[in-house]
């Protein structure tokens, strides 16, 4: 044992704590190291405060996008460049960390923490050579697909701010799209670009596409095919296709007569606006249109967006689409009176159902706790109030304006949303929960509920 | 076939339709019947719509309690007889009606038909002769207790408002109480009586009885020691217990300090002041202190106790208690990595928590839905219209005032809620579902969520 440890430093810290502890550990130190660059005086034209670092660190680790300062005005190059790295770190790093720990661990852990692993992380891949292939494509996609965005966006900002702003405009909103972090440089964040073609489907293409979740691009990759995707892949899909389309059109018919918003546009920059805003509250996080104007129907559909987000294993949070559409489909089969729940010829196992439902009781449970605690801490409608912490909770970034005016306990209340969203509420909870088997059975019997 | 339809008129009816649809067309009926009495000319001292009439025999047999027209000042003493009759039709004569259908089905339905109708009306009493025995204790029971609270309501109210005021008072707050329904003839409810210990206690407790569902006092009636009941009862009871007191405490607390409130009154006045709100949301109704004078976060944690709701099979609705118990005992397994959920020694089968499940999900869609419709329709701040909506599904009838403002398409999302609320929102999704077994099976695959 002891000499185990001295060949791997890290094992006996792997051995100690489980694998969420060591996630949910890393985070915070990360977080941590974030509070202190943004911190250094040259990271900043004005000095800020601890608190507010501290918040920008979170939000950007956690790939949010809620800020308490204003991102283009109060930091400098250097500080843009510690907000892109972490944003990176907390994106794709998530994905990439996950890996890499059922790497340190190989074949040394026991089956149960091997399942744990496996239950927290949502890692299907148990052999050493697929983890090494998965990380390696993981980098090479991202980067690639990260690259081509950023020549793209190049042509449209270069020629309008100069070569330096214009590619540092480009790299920055390449990262933060990817990454679904929801980071802008402008206040009004991509207000300007809302009947821009190019920025539109640059930006949502990024997005979109980091919040599908890399098991689904490596099986994309892999399959060049529908029929022959696996489960989960086909599901995430048709869910974000279903999703978007049925927001982009309740958005359009909302907000068709809003002077605030859509009203005063083009019929083709309605629909682009309509777009914009119907796919990224899953959970980019930038805006096109003033979310402060919109409709109370608007943010409502919005605020279910945000609670449903991406995909698992992604750049995005939120309960996740899987989650949301297996309940719908568990549903569905026991009115039908059917035993079992299908979807594409496929039987969904009653493990991950009881999953989506502790997910779903879990989340549900944080929000309301969290909204419970800042309707009593703040002075703001009740509306901005839920919508602030689901936008934290699904690490959106858009915001009603509450969160510059947040007082510390309701930045603290934010920036704890953050960070269990983006680790996962499951995984938080594993973080705390004392797992045991009991070797107890008991007789079953009825409960009447409903 | 001829011979069996001419001896029992009604078996046709039973046997073209489902439970759920007999149910939902006979409280349409009622509904019908209970308009046309209230558009009577002598149920009104002035003439009312047709359309509050409506509303309000809606609101009486779904035992809700929400006014459009202030109950005492609008009705004549036949009105108020009217809407008495309807609330214990409504509350007392759901379980009831359930029994009848299953005892005039006697042994002739079939297999698949029973259990539809036990999934749906939520009896688990197959014999007749415990069907017969059940019925009969339920009217002995029922109006015992309403008898009693009769008399004791008498004793503080005759000598309050004279012999015949303070006989019918006495009597329309009985039955209201124990069916849950909430109307009062007070139009600021029982906020008169917010410090009376003998108000207080006697129409507390005759909710809370009613809200237990029958089943539950018929197992107390004959088991006489909390060890000896069924897993249902413990759950109902243990779950009321617990809810209720943490509603009080936090109630307690948080409306302290609010003069508009309980802040002005004794220690002994706020204590039963918050006793009085913290049970009243699931789901009686009456109200002893100002609604939209209270704290957001008490109205938040109002919200969250009115979609709780009170037992099975009783005179409340909501999602009901054992519901949320479930939810939360299966994810607290779940986290425990244990593969079975158990409570007091018993295992709740996998088909109950998908039950909850889909309970839970329907029920949470549909008030999505009908908020999002009214934040449409209404002129009105999102709290106000959150709450009534929950007000309705849970058939509760507390309101921060909306109510009497409601636009038509408003009053009649809020009286579909309240039918909805009433019937359950699973046998009203079983009236339109189609039930069928699919014999094909497929391989089981994974899926990745949250
Ligand atoms: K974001
Ligand atoms: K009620």
């Amino acid at each position: 044992m002891k000499k185990i440890i001295s060949l791997h430093p890290l094992r006996g810290i792997i051995i100690y704590f489980n694998p969420p502890q060591i996630l949910a550990i890393t985070f915070l130190f990360l977080i941590l190291i974030g509070t202190l660059l943004l911190k250094v005086p040259t990271a900043t034209y004005e000095p800020i405060s601890w608190l507010d670092a501290w918040f920008t660190a979170t939000s950007a680790i956690t790939v949010t996008g809620l800020v308490v300062v204003d991102t283009g005005s109060t930091y400098t190059l250097f500080g843009e460049i510690v907000i892109m790295f972490l944003m990176q770190i907390g994106g794709l790093g998530l994905m990439t960390f996950s890996v890499l720990i059922l790497m340190m661990m190989r074949k040394k852990i026991g089956l149960r923490q091997r399942l744990l692993t496996q239950e927290s992380l949502n890692l299907n891949q148990t052999s050493l050579g697929g983890l090494l292939r998965l990380v390696k494509l993981l980098f090479i996609f991202s980067i690639t697909i990260e690259a081509i965005a950023f020549l793209c966006l190049s042509f449209k900002w270069v020629p309008e701010f100069g070569w330096s702003d214009g590619l540092n405009q480009s790299l920055f909103h390449s990262i933060s799209a990817f990454n679904n972090a929801g980071f802008s440089l402008w206040s009004d964040s991509l207000s300007q670009y809302v009947g821009d073609p190019l920025v539109n489907i640059v930006i949502t293409g990024l997005f979109i596409t980091g919040g599908l979740g890399f098991t689904v691009l490596v099986d994309i990759w892999d399959k060049k095919g529908f029929q022959k995707l696996s489960l989960h892949s086909k599901l995430m899909l048709s869910g974000t296709l279903v999703i978007n389309i049925i927001a982009l059109f309740v958005l359009f018919f909302l907000e068709y007569g809003n002077p605030e918003t859509i009203g005063n546009l083009s019929f083709v920059d309605k629909l682009w606006g309509s777009y914009f805003q119907a796919v990224t509250p899953r959970t980019a996080g930038f805006n096109s249109l003033d979310i402060t104007e919109m409709t109370v129907p608007s943010i409502l559909l919005m605020m279910l967006l945000m609670f449903i987000g991406a995909g698992s294993g992604s750049t995005g949070s939120g309960i996740k689409v899987t989650t949301f559409v297996v309940m719908l489909l568990a549903t569905a089969s026991f009115l039908r009176g059917k035993s079992e729940t299908t979807a594409f010829k496929r039987t969904i196992k009653l493990h991950i159902i009881i999953r989506a439902l502790s997910i779903m009781m879990i989340s549900i449970s944080l929000i309301f706790l969290a909204i419970f605690i800042l309707t009593i801490t703040e002075r703001a409608p009740f509306l901005s109030i839920a919508f602030e912490v689901i936008s934290a909770f699904g690490t959106v970034g858009i915001s009603m304006g509450l969160t510059g005016d947040l007082t510390t306990i309701g930045k603290i209340v934010i920036m704890i949303m953050m960070f269990i969203g983006r680790i996962g509420p499951l995984t938080m909870a594993f973080v705390f929960a004392k797992r045991r088997q009991s070797s107890v059975r008991y007789p079953e019997e009825d409960v009447f509920t409903g």
